[in-house]
């Protein structure tokens, strides 16, 4: 596979490749890593990249790649770079061949989402949306324990994600990560609400099975000077009857990334943290409440294909992260050999989550600037 | 002192008396224990009351306690009827010069709160609300911190009140408890936010020490044939410009009453939880998060005076309550003996946040059946 | 009843008292508060006791409430002296006809210990050991399952008591606790191993229900200067063939008081730890651990017994005290009216700890002075 | 590099090869993975090794692959076969003059351990031995933390090791893990105690820098049947004269491998469990205790060179892992160039923590068959 950006003065782009890295699966043998060609190359050599794989123009990339002999040419392209940089590397991939994973938010605005939507129907191909939450096995157990019923109907969901690190106005110090995340021409039209309240939204939806309908938003922008909301929260109204209450911001100070969901059917509850990620709490009305753990044997098969090593032996952010490239991965490959992919290899995030995130975004935005009460969920 | 209600068929009679028990600083002498005759005065046998103390009739008690010397008679009552039953005899007790103790919601109307109140400052007589959450000694070390400034202004509150017993139709069965708390008749005209929804709203404000100045509430029935609330939410503007969410449900299916509340200031955050009464989470922005103790020796004035034993012997929700009697015991006796109370012992919950809790519920109620996003918070 | 002890400068009378106001069921009517005339008197009069029955002799009280009419007279004593005056004031109650609470440990000798529980049964009277943490609902929740067989045969015991307020040579300074507690003429032959080693020691047999026969111990005095042990540990070995590993020290630096115990059957294991007094983790090797909560439904008959308010309402260390004192006034009370005690309130410790108690501290001390590893837990 | 086992139905050398993938400073390109030819040979094929490099004997493996020029050849051996089959391969790669990787128990027995440590005294090579507790970076945290000596000197080390999968006769079944495990011909002398006591030995030394002087043990077979033991517990002096306790089992039912270490200095404590190993409680005498959290700011060197994503990302056993493998790497890169390794490089378990676990395994064994208390920790 190839990366787009993920240079070497990158975050996420090192993350990726440890991800795909773990189990295998999948070999990086050519990037176009940075818009700065001389990062672009340093960081191809770092990688030890084969020099004329190492790109410096991701178009130029992929239309190289796209014109070598299937067995030597990428099978997918992984792009981690800004949100405003998503859309055409993404649609133009899909169009020379190539299945996709893209970071998230999937796009800039909406309407790219619906149009790589599109394309994707058309071309049959694949793209993983690298909603990292979705790859712990709790959260897959989480998911699969209330698709069982054995709740009974879900009533009712709290989710939140607080964050401290935009306590401050750290973009006034050029930090790089606030800096583009804080800038509406690079983040687009909020801040916190794409950064983690896609994440917190995505959360709700994937473990539930459930689709949100309607949406009232708080909206705030706390640190002075700031461009973009920094703090936020909703109540959402499910395609059950079921309500909840999503809450999301970066200026908890002192709190680290912690995702928290919970979800009330009529005979318990469940409940899982990202600060205790190998535990899910199951609550009952008229029993004492169960500790599921990563690896056990009770698990659903989603987990226990998400897990690599014994009970008892933490799995963290990066093997959830693999388990998407792993999923994701595995899925491509059957295709290509004309296989039907397994249903467990199936459970990754792509482009309808996109979407749903993208139309999040903007009813949150839209919601919050409103003095209506409700408003429906628009896609 | 003497008690209204709290007869041997009651619970939060019993916890009532242990509290005021606790530290030997008030003896129940009379008292009119029920509305049945015959329950009231078995129940005023079993507490050992002299026979012609004990009373059928809470006018009657008044009347005669009030006839005796002033070394006989009661000092105070405390009224633990259900919440129609508060007002008046909380007012003839006032009239006849008697403190009052009351369980919370403090009257059934947010006009009659307003009479209490204003009776009140003309008698100089005091009143204890037991909002119980505000006699946890972290609870009141959260409070002295935050004032202390430590953390800067205060940005964002987080309070919540998860509790999973309504989760069926209780009150089909006669349960006593479900039985009067979802009748409008007895409990007005909320349900769930007048049970626990005030406890979350107090406890946000005490902490704080900030006002709620507008809300938006989701508020919602969800089992089937509930006359009243058993769910509901809202966003929260404070005075100083911070905003809050609030969730409060009774049918979070599988949960005890865990009370939380998280507020972060520019410089870290704090965290108390029910589930753990006797820690405190203080979170920092850039130094490790800190935990404090009851009973530990760096905490300040308002807790170590709510502390009975050394740190590491836990103390819960029966110690909790005797704080507000003890503060509010000691507070009587001080201006019975013409000396000015402590501060320390006038942090007891009183009218000012009984009118307030009132309030509360009706702009909830309200909120939750408009259109409109966001209501001032009218009193 | 009466106080022998706790005078208005003791720790241990205080709690005492509220334990038993607690449940209304015993009134403090007599009492010698304290070997200072001065203090004895004043504690008496701010614990508004009639003056004829303020004692500064504990001989002549016990002398001169003997004579009282049985319907006047006290039906016990409770002796909250330190360890040296435990087993005079005891033994005289007894010869007159009182029943005895006594602060732990029982006596300052075994021999002691042993005359105690002969003249027990002599006399037929009740004797409460104040051994607390048998007095947490979980703790008894868990002495109950375990009865129940469901984890099998128990093979591994574990439990620890480590505290942190003995890290520094505080005797030294004069501290009143830190003194009689280190020093042999004022404590015995042990400091931490019978000041919170006995406390470990039941807790292993109470829950486990298993009497330990053989020990190894490793003895400790760590800080400079000390005269008694801070600090120890012991290897166990149980009459079911079971072992056990006991740790309790007292320069634990920053621990408060942290027993936790740990029980491992064929099938599953218990842990209770007192940070977190109610709940008891119940864990299976096949399925998920299950958190028992105070006050649940499904909590066994001695629990339930145990318990004052709902689940969700913290219960503490008075509450856990209090149990005591209940089960004890009930018992006494019942044998007065010449009824039998239910199982329940039977369940409080008594001269059979005690005695094995002291037995623990001489056996622990003298095996940590010889070098062959394995000692008869002799009595 | 090239592995020795782990051949595709071993469980540790999927671990070992997902640790070395992690941060792609190795490759895997030869392997002699199976006393099996045709598992060694499929599971090569599988890893995409090169035909000529799959090799089923593992000396031809090393006699080729040393024939080979200087940048083809490998630089290291992993060696992941059972404890037997550890010592023959290890001592013929550094002859050959590979450095090696070895999972512990480094040898079959102590005069083994001691021969590869005169082997690379001679050679110079390096040894990395997976102690993987090691690579947790709150651990790490913890052994510089505690060597800036701001806790004082250090008097008590509480480490333990409960498990509970061996607490049925699994290895009737035939389960591989448990069959050569509780077999003496393939684990030697000790069953729990090598594969579970070394790793908690090993962690005490590490996290305070001492060394272990004499111990006392208590070594029992606890399941019927069973040949080796299956749980222990010991007594610790250390070079500085603090003390210990360790504890160890497998037929802790219901536990994972819920290693913790507390230790307590004189002016507070640390504690460390692997189920929360993203966190480092450090306790004090007279202020709040402080939570420690892998990635933020505040951690020292050791902790931040070995932490891959930011504070708020769990990171978990197999990072911990890759921790090991990055460090050994990153010494034998720059050993091969000449230069130093840095100080946080050389922070990896070798040849004399397998030499000190193996007198661990024999001292244990040997005093839990003695009648005399103390032994002498023999090298």
């Amino acid at each position: 596979m190839a990366m787009i950006g993920g240079g070497k003065d990158a975050f996420i782009g090192a993350v990726h490749r440890i991800a795909m890295n773990m189990d295998g699966l999948v070999e990086l043998v050519a990037g176009s890593l940075s818009i700065n060609p001389e990062i672009a190359v340093e960081s191809g050599k770092m990688l030890f990249l084969d020099e004329d794989r190492i790109y410096t123009d991701y178009k130029v990339m992929l239309e190289k790649e796209a014109a070598m002999p299937a067995d030597k040419r990428i099978d997918f392209v992984s792009i981690v770079t800004p949100n405003f940089v998503h859309f055409e590397p993404a649609m133009m991939a899909l169009e020379k061949g190539f299945n996709v994973v893209i970071e998230k938010p999937i796009t800039f605005t909406l309407e790219q989402a619906k149009q790589l939507k599109a394309k994707l129907e058309e071309t049959g191909l694949s793209l993983l949306l690298c909603h990292t939450y979705n790859g712990y096995p709790m959260v897959k157990q989480a998911k699969q324990f209330l698709k069982s019923g054995a709740l009974g109907k879900i009533r009712k969901v709290y989710v939140e994600y607080p964050q401290g690190w935009l306590s401050t106005y750290l973009e006034g110090t050029g930090q790089t990560q606030a800096s583009w995340r804080t800038d509406p021409k690079r983040s687009g039209k909020a801040g916190s609400m794409g950064d983690i309240g896609t994440h917190a939204f995505n959360l709700a939806e994937y473990v539930t099975g459930l689709e949100v309908t309607q949406l009232c938003a708080d909206i705030n922008i706390v640190v002075e000077g700031r461009m973009l909301d920094d703090d936020g929260a909703a109540f959402l109204k499910f395609n059950n009857g079921a309500t909840g209450v999503l809450m999301a911001t970066q200026i908890g100070a002192g709190e680290e990334n912690n995702v928290k969901i919970r979800v009330y059917g009529e005979k318990g509850g469940i409940e899982w943290k990202h600060e205790d990620s190998n535990t899910l709490l199951v609550k009952w009305l008229d029993k004492p409440a169960e500790i599921y753990r990563t690896g056990a044997g009770y698990n659903g098969s989603f987990a226990a294909h998400s897990t690599r090593v014994p009970a008892g032996h933490p799995e963290g952010f990066l093997e959830a992260f693999a388990n998407l490239y792993r999923n994701f991965a595995l899925t491509v490959s059957a295709k290509l050999e004309g296989e039907q992919p397994k249903e467990e290899w199936l459970d990754f995030p792509s482009v309808n989550e996109g979407v749903r995130g993208m139309a999040f975004v903007e009813n949150m935005i839209e919601s919050g600037k409103s003095d209506v009460k409700w408003r429906e969920f628009t896609l």
